[in-house]
Order: structure tokens, then sequence, then C-alpha cells
């Protein structure tokens, strides 16, 4: 089914907004296994609206619009479709319904013109909105589907999964399923070219790398009759990515990120982490305590950005900093055992380095990083060479030693 | 001159990426006041691509496309263009010379593949790109301009300021200039309610809103004979809004974060900063180290999340959190003194709260936020309501702290 999508909004034209939907339907789209060759972003204009859609439906099964579906005067989505698929506009009772509803709810009378966004094209299929006052609509006409979609991604998401998932899901007898395996620790071309044999030969199920800052995502999308069918599929692929690449991967789960990980380890063993931070200045702690039950395990953390307050908050000492400086092996050592001490955690994480853009030397040029972690009385220290802006350094540092962490609590030996 | 886009690329067509080119050349072109009503996105195909093209030549004055112009088979875009506009594609010396330098550089030999690169359609205007190996190109013909620009945003953006803005610009015999008036402690649509007549009556200069999270932008943009003659059209109107929103702007330079502002504000005035957050978690403390040179004013700070740690690290008295509790105005005003007197700063901030999901209560919901600063022997406290995610919280919390911060150092009032 050649589906393509028409994003309909001046905003758009204006680079207001970030076209967030139109990844996040191309997505889903190359998920379910559905053609996409083009998409379209025009204004809030009726005649204009009216020729890309005409020429959407001549080369295309299906036609996905989003946008435009407001109260107002300015939107024309529902109106222009109609008029193209040549229906008129009836009310729907359902949708009036939900819209008195609402403005009850919010204490205001409903205007004439909202009542607007209950009128729907005749043999329609109503798409209600449960985030908002648009319903969305679902036409087929001629042998032709035209979807209308709400522009604000909180209710389009929803709508999209509710109705539109299982409509192309049932039109291919076939159900979707995926694991998004995640790796920490190894560049995106190494990972893509070490896979790249399982990434050529398979089709069912597809294996498609995702490059997000300092990780290497790989989506493994099944398609069968179903759900367990679709696992069975998959299984055998990840075993085989597991064996080459096993290390490196902290997750299969695409809603959890490596910060998720340590934290529930940390409360399965019963343990309490601390963290002091020089280089990445409160982003490792701050990426803890955003889990949520974080107090569980994080009572406190040290921010110790000059030599002064290493020493006296941590107690590194003096010698250290006088022969190998801030950012040497040493310092994150010292640092790692003397948070433990000050804190009485069970872990502590230590992070020193060169953030750039200035500061670096021959012998520790901008990106040089020391993380630094002592658990059960030892101390276990990386040197890594980090790349890109100050703050993609600071960020690739947190995640490593949350990678790093998550190993030794774990008892897996560290592939870095 | 109507102008539109074509975005070339499978990998957006399969939501691999988020299309931020669209974005960043819609807002240029509102900026350089050209008409924009299509934008097309298309993949690595030429038979589709052709054909997009053609539409968009019929519709428009010029067309600027971008992706497409790597070495490999899969780039088709020049090749595409110079058909559709009847031209052939010749060899350009400076550009084959680029080449070879930039494989010098990385000692690799130059691949038959690459030299493609160097092919440009006859009688064109080479874009040189310093950035990658990928030249752009503009074409002129037949009353029609092609502009074909690289893919990624770090080759394209500096080649699109380097090259069109002149062109458009020398086509208009105008030039723009637009100041970015930032504020916070204030919501979009209260600002915009309090400024409407001002941006309804506003031609030229024009003045857009723009909603980023916990801030509002203002971008006004004037286009005259010269740089001064902009400016002079731009101050009445910023004066105007200075009137009713001053206390809420903190710059009006599009590159200044409020982060920039403290930490410049606190060189100037040669004092030094430290931060106690339970909260934020490291956030605020991470924000202010991002900025470069922020060792000059940060030695230290303090994440203290548990009761145990506020009483331990901050000498919080127990007293306080046992009838107060740790969210109090009486706990962010401890944190703060405390923090002081143990960094020995000159400046503390404090951060306390409920970030949510869970924790709250009626008398102290999600989002009850407390923001304490000690400063020259004072400490001033704020009570805030703060919305959205835990993470959404987290971050507004900070923006505000620092705001609060940025008008204490400088003796001004807080406008809440």
């Amino acid at each position: 089914m050649n589906t393509e999508f028409i994003f309909v909004g001046t905003e758009l034209l204006l680079g207001n907004i970030l076209n967030t939907n139109a990844k996040y339907l191309s997505e889903k789209c190359a998920e379910l296994g559905i053609s996409l060759y083009y998409q379209t972003v025009v204004g809030d204009n009726a005649g204009r609206l009216q020729s890309v859609l005409k020429t959407a439906l001549d080369r295309s099964d299906c036609v996905i619009l989003t946008g435009g579906l407001g109260p107002t005067g300015d939107d024309i989505t529902k109106e222009v479709a109609a008029k193209v698929m040549g229906l008129s506009l009836v009310e729907d009772s359902i949708s009036k319904d939900m819209l008195e509803e609402f403005f009850a709810r919010i204490r205001r009378p409903v205007s004439g013109n909202n009542y607007k966004q209950s009128m729907v094209p005749e043999g329609c299929t109503v798409l209600y909105n449960k985030n908002g006052t648009a319903p969305g609509i679902l036409i087929e006409e001629g042998g032709k589907t035209v979807i209308l979609l709400p522009g604000p991604p909180c209710e389009m998401q929803p709508m999209f999964e509710e109705y539109c998932v299982p409509y192309f899901l049932s039109r291919s007898d076939l159900v979707i399923s995926s694991i998004m395996i995640k790796m920490i620790g190894i560049g995106e071309s190494d990972a893509a070219a070490r896979i790249s044999d399982i990434i050529d030969k398979c089709i069912n199920p597809t294996v498609a790398p995702y490059a997000k800052v300092n990780q290497v995502h790989l989506r493994v999308t099944a398609r069968a009759k179903s759900k367990e069918e679709c696992h069975e599929l998959i299984e055998p692929v990840f075993e085989e990515i597991k064996e080459r690449l096993g290390e490196y991967i902290y997750t299969t789960d695409a809603e959890v990120e490596i910060e998720d990980v340590v934290v529930s380890l940390l409360k399965k063993k019963g343990l309490a982490i601390s963290v002091c931070e020089s280089l990445t200045g409160g982003l490792l702690s701050g990426k803890i305590v955003n889990v949520s039950g974080a107090s569980d395990v994080l009572s406190e953390s040290y921010i110790t950005y000059s030599n002064d307050a290493k020493m006296r908050v941590l107690n590194v000492p003096e010698e250290i900093l006088a022969v190998h400086g801030a950012v040497s092996k040493e310092c994150a050592a010292a640092m790692a055992k003397g948070c433990a001490a000050v804190s009485g955690s069970d872990i502590a994480i230590s992070t020193t380095g060169v953030a750039g853009p200035d500061g670096g030397s021959a012998d520790k040029p901008v990106g040089t990083v020391y993380i630094g972690i002592f658990y059960k009385g030892e101390v276990t220290v990386r040197r890594l060479m980090l790349f890109g802006s100050r703050q993609n350094i600071r960020e690739s540092a947190c995640i490593r030693a949350l990678f790093m962490a998550a190993k030794l609590i774990d008892d897996i030996p560290l592939p870095f």
C-alpha cells in the first residue's frame, strides 16, 4: 500500500517548529512495512492544499495528512479533503457530545467555531481524540484511503497507535514486533561493519542501525501472524548479534536508558551510590536522579571542580594533584575512593577530563577523560578519548561511566 | 522570489533522522523575506526526484535542494538537476584540487567515485565546501534558480550563510538584521497577549514569538538598506516591548543563554558561586559548568538528595526538616546558607521541590519548587509552581534559579 504524507501548516513553512511528525510517521510506516516515496509540506491555503492532495492521490494508494483540524478559519484540511473526495460534511453526534463535555469540564461555553470540529465527511470513520478537541478522519473512497490526523504530536501519536496501526495491520494479516538492541562503548561504523552481513541478509526480521549520541541502537523488527511468531523470528538473529557485540549491549527494551539499568541493579542488590564529578559538573548525578525512585539509591553527590575542592571535600592528596594533575588516573582513583569514604556509599563514580574547547595539551588533548569507580574495596579506572563538542564530551563521559558501573555491579568484565 | 525546498534522502523517508534542515532553511527564508509555499521530501530515486523537481520549477522561481551530493551511486541530485536544466557536467578544477588536498590530508588515495564530486553543471556557480568534500551548486537558467546544498547540517548551514544569504540579499537591495529578546518567568500566551498589538501592527520590523521550554523568545527582524538602518527600525519597537516586559528580559543576543549571563556577571564582579541541589540533582551545576571558563567562578557544588546529606554536608538543622520538611522555604534557606558557609562562596543557590510523578501532596503538589539564594549575607527564597514532566520541572527550576541569580547579582528586583 503506497503511502505518502502531507503536513499542513504555515508554521512549518516559517520554520517556527521542527517537523517531528515527519520522523514519527516515517519510522512507524517503515516498521509496518509500508512503502513511502514522498512527503510534502504546504501552508494553510485551500488552493495549494487541494493541488498537492490531488497530486498525492494520483501517485499513492493512501495519503496521511496532519494539521489544520482546529476550530479557526485557518484550519481547512477537513474541508479541502472532503471536497477533493467529493463528499459533503455532516454532523457527528458523538464528536459533538465529546466537544460539549470538554467545554463543560473547563467551564467555558462552546463557541460556534468549535462546532466546526464535530462536522465530518459523510461515510468516513471518525478517529475519536482523547487528548484534544479535533477528531481524526479516515476516508475510503474509490480505492484510495485518506487519513486526517491532528497536528500536535501529543494528540496525533496516540491516535495513530489506536486507529491507524490496527488499520494497516488488518489489511495485511500480519502483526509487527521489534526489539531495540542498545549498545555503549562501540562506534556506529564499527558496529555496522561487524554485523554488515547480518544486516544485508536479514529480510524478516529486518535489522536497522540508529546512531544516537554516543550510543548505537539496532532495531530488529519482524512481521508474522502473531507476536510469538515474531519473537521466534527475532530470537536467532538477536543471538547472532549478541555473539559478536554482546559485551556492548545493555538492554533490548526501547524505553530503557542506561541510568535505568544502573538504578534497578542498585535497588536489586541493595547498594547505595555516590558520584563525584569534575569534568561532568553535575550531569552524571542529574541523570541518575532523573530516574523515578532514585532517592532509594542516591543520597548525595559532590561536584569538585577546583583542585582545592578535590582536596577539601574528597581528601584527594595534594601530592597527586601536584605530580599527576587533576586529569589523571591517580586523581580519578583518589576521587572515587574519597567520595565513597565521605558519603559512606557502596559504590562511587568519579569523572575528570578535558572537555575543551581550551585546556588540552599534547599529552592530554581535549577529549581525554578518566572515569574511576570504587566498588568492593577496589578502584577501577579507565582512560577514554571522546570526541565532539564540550557538551558531547560530557554526555559521552556520563554514558560511559554509567555503562562501566552497570557492568561492575553485575560482575561482568568491561569491554574497554 | 517564490522559493521551495526539496529534501533528498531515503533516510528521511525511513524516519531515521529528523529533518532539521527544513526548520533551518525555513527560518532563514522567513528572515530574508522570501515567500515559501511548498517543501517536498523524496528518496534517492532519479525518476521521482526528476518529477518533483519539474513540478517545483513549474510553480516557483527558485528551488533549493539538499542532500544527495556525496560520492556514492545513491547520490544523484546533481545529475538529475543538470538533466532537468538541460546542462552537461564538466570538471571544476578548483573542486578537484580541494578534493585531492582533502585526501592528502587524511592520507588516503582519492577513489574514482570521489572524482564524481568535482563534476559540476556547465556555467553554474560552485559553492565551495570548507567543511566537507561535496561542493554546492547554484544554477541560473531560463529565469529560474536551482541551488544544490549538501545534506549534513554542519556543511549545509555555513554554505547557506556564505553564498545563499548574500545571493538573496543582492537580489533585493536590502539587508536583514534581527535581535532575539529572551525572557524567563512569563508564559508564552501571557507575553503574547501583553504585546499582541505590537505584533499585529509591526510589518518592518516583524515581531515573532518562539516558545522554548520554560522561556519565551521574541525575534524582531528588520529589512533596510544597511545594518544601521535596520537597528534604527528595531530600536523603538524594542523599547516599547521593554517597557511592558522588561523585567523578564535577560538578553537580546540569540547566542546567549541565561547561564552565560550569570557566569559573565560573576566574572565581572569577581564573585564565586556554589550550588546545592536536591530537586535538580546536578543539572543546575552542570549548566553553569557547561559555560567555557566556568572554573573561574565555580569551585564546587553539592547534591544533597537525602535529608541525612542535607544535615551532614550543609548543616541544615534537623529541626527544620522535622517541622517544615525538605520541600519548604525554611529548608531552601538553610541549604543556601549552609552551602555558602561550607564552600566559602560569595553566592550560593539551593533547589528543593517535588519533581514527580510521585511524592506530591495537597499542600505541596508535584511541581512545587523552592529556590534559595544566599548573597551579601541575606537569603532570598521563592516558591514556584512549575508544570510538565519530571524532566521539565527540573529544567524549569534551573532556568528560574539562574534568572533569579542574575537579577540579584545585578541588583535588580525580581519580577516573581
